[in-house]
C-alpha cells in the first residue's frame, strides 16, 4: 500500500493506493474520523456484482450500516433524474449530517454520487472509493462532481473534496480491455503536461502496464494520483495551475458531446483532444514537430485513437465546444505544450481550432 | 444607505441596505468586481411586474446584458422542476463561468437562484438582491441556497456566498401586510438570541416598524444584518455559533413541511417556533417565566401567531422533525434561551420535545 496525504486546508485527506483495499475499507474509514452507523453505498449493477459485497463486509465489521444503493452502469446515469432517485433513496435510509456517502465505481459513480454528497443537506461526507483507471489516476482526486445536462457534460455541478480516498488496483484486473486503455490516456497526460521523465517509463513500461502487472499498476496509479494532488493543492477551485489538467479536454469533451455521449469512452476522446491539442502546441506554443510525434505514437501504441473523426468540426462540434466551461468573453482557452513535461494556457479563437481540423 | 463588510475570507463581500438602491445595481456590482456582459436576472412574476425594469436599466446603464427569467412566485417554485428550467435557460443564454446571477425576490428567489448559481459550471457568481423582510434581514446573506424535496424543506443544497448583497427598503414599502409582519419574526429573533438591547428597542419601535417608516427599517434591516454577518463571518458552515440562528425554526420548518409547503408563512412557523422554544427554554435552560412571556408578547403585538395548532405533534410532523438537518446520531438539536439576548445549543430526546405540545 502506499499512502499519502492531499493537502487542501481544512479538506485535507488521505490517499491510500494498493491491492486488496476494499477489504480494509472500515478500517480505513473510521482512521479517517467518518462517523459510523448509517451510510450508503453508492455503486452500479456491474461493479457491485463483483465488489459491493466485500465492501459492505468491510463497512459493517467497523460499525458502518449501509445501504447498498446500486444505479444502471454507463454515462446516461449521471442525470438528473439519478440524482432525484438518489436522493430519495438517502431520505428514505435517513441519513442525516452525520451519514457519508461511499461511492464504489468508475467516473459515473463518483460525480454522482459525489454532487449528491455536495447537495444533500448542503454538504456531507463522502469517500471516494475509484474501480476504474481513469477513476484512479484522475477523477477521484480534487473534488469535482456533477452530472450531465442534455446540453453540456458536467454543466452542473460543485467542487466537494472526499474526505479519503481507497484504490484497489485488484479492481483493475477485470476491466474490459477498451475501459482499462482509455485510463491510460490520462497517465500519458501527466506526463505529457507535467513530468517528461514519466513519459520515458510510460514508453518503457507500456507492455507490463497492459498485461496489468499489479506492481506497475500501482506505481503508476501513486505517481499519477500524487501528480494530481500536487496541482490541486495548490489551486483547489481552478482558477489557475489546475487548468493544465484540462490538456486535452476542451476538444475531448466536445467531441464526447457531439457524438452523443457514450459513443467515445472519455479516455478516447481525450487521447484524440490530446493529439489535436499537440498539433495546435506546434503551431501557438512551439512544441517541436518530434515531441509531438512521440506523445502520438504512445498514445497509438496504448491502443488509443489518435485520429479526428470523420465530420468533427462539424456544427453540433463547435456547438459544445462553444458551451464548454473553458470559454470566457468569445474565446477559448486551450492547455497547450511549449515541450514535453510543460503546460500553459493559452487563449485560441475559433478560428484558430478550427484550423487544426482541415 | 448603510454598508458594511461580511468577513468571510476568500469569500468576503459587501452589503449595501438602503432606500433606491436598485437604482444603483449596475454600478455596485461594477464596485464588487462582477464582469460585465452576459448574465441572468432571475425574480418571480410579482417582484419582476414591480422592479424588474428598474433592475435591468441599472445593470444595462453599467455595461451588463441581463436577460430576465421570471419563475412563478411561491414555495413550489423552489423545485427540481423549476431549477432544471433555470438550468435550461441559463445554457440558452450562454452563461459561461464569467456570469453572474442577480437574485432579485425574496427568499425563494434567493435560495433557488443561489442554488442554480452555486451548481451551475461548479459555481458562478450570485448577487442578492432581497425584496422582503426576512429575505433582507436574513436569507440573503450567509450563503444558504437550495431547493426543496417533497419529503423535506431545503434537503438540497449547498453554502454558496453572494458576491454582493443589495438590498433596497423601498421594496418592502409594497409587501402584503402578512408577509411583512412574518419578516419581523427574525428581526425579533436576533434581539432574543444575542442583543436584548435590541429586544427593548423593537417593544419601543413596534409602531413605526409596522407603519413601515423608510428611516426605522433601514435601521432595523442593517443591525440584522450585522448581527447575522458577525455569526456567519465566525462560522461559515454552520459548525457550531450559527447554530443559535436556528432558534425557533427546527420547530417551524416541522410545521411547514407537516402542514405542507405554504400553509404557514416561513416567518409565521418560526414565531410558533419561538415560542415553543422559550418554553422548552423555561424546562430545560433556565428561561425565566417573565423573559419567555415577554418575548410572547412582542412576537404576538408583531401580529405574529404564538400557539401551537391544533394537532402538532401528530405523525407528519414528527416524520418532519425527524428528518431535520438538526439532527444527529438520534437526539434532536434545539437552540434555547438561558435568558434574553443569549442562546445555547442544547440536545433533547423526542420525549422531551413532545412534552411541549401535551
Amino acid at each position: 500500500m502506499r499512502s499519502f496525504r492531499v493537502e487542501l486546508g481544512t479538506n485535507s485527506h488521505e490517499v491510500h493506493v494498493g491491492a486488496g483495499l476494499i477489504g480494509e475499507l472500515g478500517r480505513l474509514a473510521i482512521r479517517a474520523s467518518l462517523a459510523p452507523g448509517k451510510c450508503v453505498l453508492v455503486t452500479d449493477s456491474n461493479v457491485g456484482g463483483r465488489y459491493a459485497a466485500a465492501a459492505t463486509e468491510a463497512l459493517r465489521g467497523a460499525g458502518f450500516a449501509p445501504v447498498l444503493i446500486e444505479i444502471a452502469p454507463g454515462e446516461a446515469s449521471k442525470s438528473a433524474a439519478t440524482l432525484g432517485d438518489l436522493y430519495d433513496r438517502m431520505t428514505s435510509a435517513e441519513i442525516d449530517r452525520s451519514g457519508t456517502v461511499f461511492a464504489l465505481g468508475g467516473g459515473v459513480v463518483g460525480d454522482l454520487a459525489g454532487f449528491a454528497a455536495a447537495s444533500y443537506l448542503r454538504g456531507i461526507a463522502v469517500v471516494q472509493i475509484p474501480t476504474t483507471v481513469v477513476a484512479q489516476v484522475d477523477s477521484a482526486l480534487g473534488g469535482k462532481t456533477g452530472i450531465n445536462h442534455p446540453r453540456a457534460k458536467n454543466l452542473i455541478g460543485a467542487f466537494h473534496q472526499p474526505r479519503l480516498i481507497v484504490a484497489d488496483v485488484n479492481t483493475l484486473s477485470t476491466l474490459p480491455d477498451r475501459e482499462f486503455r482509455e485510463g491510460i490516456a490520462e497517465v500519458i497526460k501527466y506526463g505529457a503536461i507535467m513530468d517528461a521523465a514519466m513519459l520515458s517509463d510510460l514508453e518503457r513500461d507500456l507492455a507490463r502496464i497492459l498485461t496489468r502487472d499489479p506492481m506497475v499498476l500501482e506505481a503508476m496509479v501513486a505517481r499519477s494520483l500524487a501528480h494530481k494532488a500536487s496541482v490541486v493543492s495548490a489551486d483547489e477551485r481552478e482558477g489557475g495551475l489546475r487548468k493544465i489538467l484540462n490538456f486535452g479536454h476542451t476538444i475531448g469533451h466536445a467531441l464526447e458531446a457531439s457524438a452523443g455521449y457514450g459513443a467515445w469512452l472519455h479516455g478516447e476522446a481525450v487521447a484524440i483532444g490530446m493529439v489535436a491539442a499537440a498539433r495546435l502546441s506546434e503551431r501557438h506554443a512551439g512544441l517541436s514537430a518530434d515531441e509531438s510525434s512521440r506523445l502520438s505514437t504512445l498514445i497509438s501504441d496504448a491502443g488509443l485513437p489518435t485520429g479526428l473523426p470523420r465530420g468533427a468540426g462539424n456544427r453540433e462540434f463547435l456547438n459544445a465546444l462553444k458551451l464548454d466551461k473553458k470559454r470566457a468573453q468569445g474565446m477559448v482557452e486551450f492547455i497547450l505544450l511549449d515541450r514535453i513535461g510543460h503546460a500553459l494556457p493559452i487563449r485560441l479563437s475559433f478560428e484558430q481550432i478550427l484550423a487544426v481540423f482541415a
